[in-house]
């Protein structure tokens, strides 16, 4: 699965939660990191190369953190150049492909509902860009919330670290069977990078995780057996 | 009332739309037609003047086309640069002026909705926005919504002027006594700029709609009078 990273973020270099990210990106190996404000810094795009640039992946990702109940301009500015009405409508050029949404917010997640200090879910404010997905026929991936990451402990960053590199090429939904074959391929992949020594603990995990794998399906077999019967 | 509109419009001149918006706004003597596209085309703005320009206003109106169920990218640009935590919600500069809505849309209305082709309502794709004016503290007018104005015919169009007029300045919300204020006070202005002849017309309306409100003030005393006695 190819993956594009699209980061709308002003001053991305004085951000931690981007470098944050940019430093779990490079583990997965078919993953763009795109910054837009670099883009546009640099000269007029050409939104002709970039329609060609983005039909080669199968999973696109708008990363930012959130003003003012959105992302910042320069992603918007990519949508209104480079998305035109022939490219997502008329010729449905990203259809099936996934869309996700990376948001980071120094709001507590708790603040943004019913009676909170920002009144409304996430899942309403992020509307815009669901109903971008719905139109070009895209499937929308259930948004990835950071909020106030300079606060977390190390564990969770630790914990986010994973997060975040299944949310970049696991198949999704992440189910616990999606989740399972995400990390065997990630250890079979380590195993070709590592010494000789640790490639003997890493196949007894890999022969661990896949006995078990074989435990879950036996008893999922029972269990429609049972049913079955019980019919 | 002073009311600011701020227009995010990157084609403004090619617009037919636009072009009627301001002939209608050019009747009203005390709002301010202002094209971020053309600000941002000219040089690098100036934060600190546009926080000190905005203050002057009571009203502030955004109006945009949706472009992929937003505004284009120059309102959210200019959100980002001028619109700080420091000014929105620290000092609450805007605090308790106005927020209005003026957005157009190719689509018909009736395709915002659940089952519709857009899916969600206007409110829904607005909401950034609601966000946005609630954690401004400002009060956030119903939004203005203008679909495909070019299949309008004549008449349609002509009641839109006066909705925009009264959308420009009148008081809110659009009560029937607000919108009879609103229609005495432009009839009175109207006057000034008439020639003698027709002046003596325009005072025989104004008097028959003075009538009829104190016809209408005796009969809601009346109805208060039955109410009191009936509990």
């Amino acid at each position: 699965m190819k993956t594009l990273i699209m980061v709308s973020h002003p001053n991305i270099e004085q951000s931690a939660t981007e470098a944050f990210f940019k430093t779990s990106a490079d583990f997965v190996d078919e993953s763009t990191w795109y910054s837009l404000d670099h883009l546009y810094s640099k000269a007029k795009i050409d939104p002709d190369r970039e329609q060609r640039f983005i039909q080669n992946f199968d999973r696109i990702i708008f990363q930012f953190p959130l003003y003012w109940y959105s992302s910042p301009a320069s992603l918007k500015q990519y949508m209104d150049d480079v998305f035109t009405r022939k490219f997502i409508v008329a010729t449905q050029s990203l259809k099936n492909k996934e869309l996700g949404i990376v948001v980071t917010t120094g709001d507590a997640l708790t603040d943004f509902q019913a009676g909170g200090s920002e009144r409304y879910t996430m899942s309403e404010i992020l509307r815009p860009f669901e109903a971008f997905a719905n139109k070009a026929v895209m499937v929308y991936l259930k948004p990835f919330v950071v909020d106030q990451f300079n606060y977390k402990e190390v564990t969770d960053k630790q914990r986010l670290l994973v997060a975040y590199l299944q949310y970049l090429n696991a198949p999704m939904p992440l189910s616990l069977e999606n989740r399972e074959k995400w990390l065997l391929a990630q250890l079979k992949q380590s195993k070709l990078d590592t010494a000789p020594q640790q490639q003997q603990i890493l196949d007894l995990v890999i022969g661990a995780i896949d006995d078990q794998q074989d435990q879950i399906d036996d008893l999922k077999m029972n269990i429609k057996l049972i049913r079955d019967q019980e019919e």
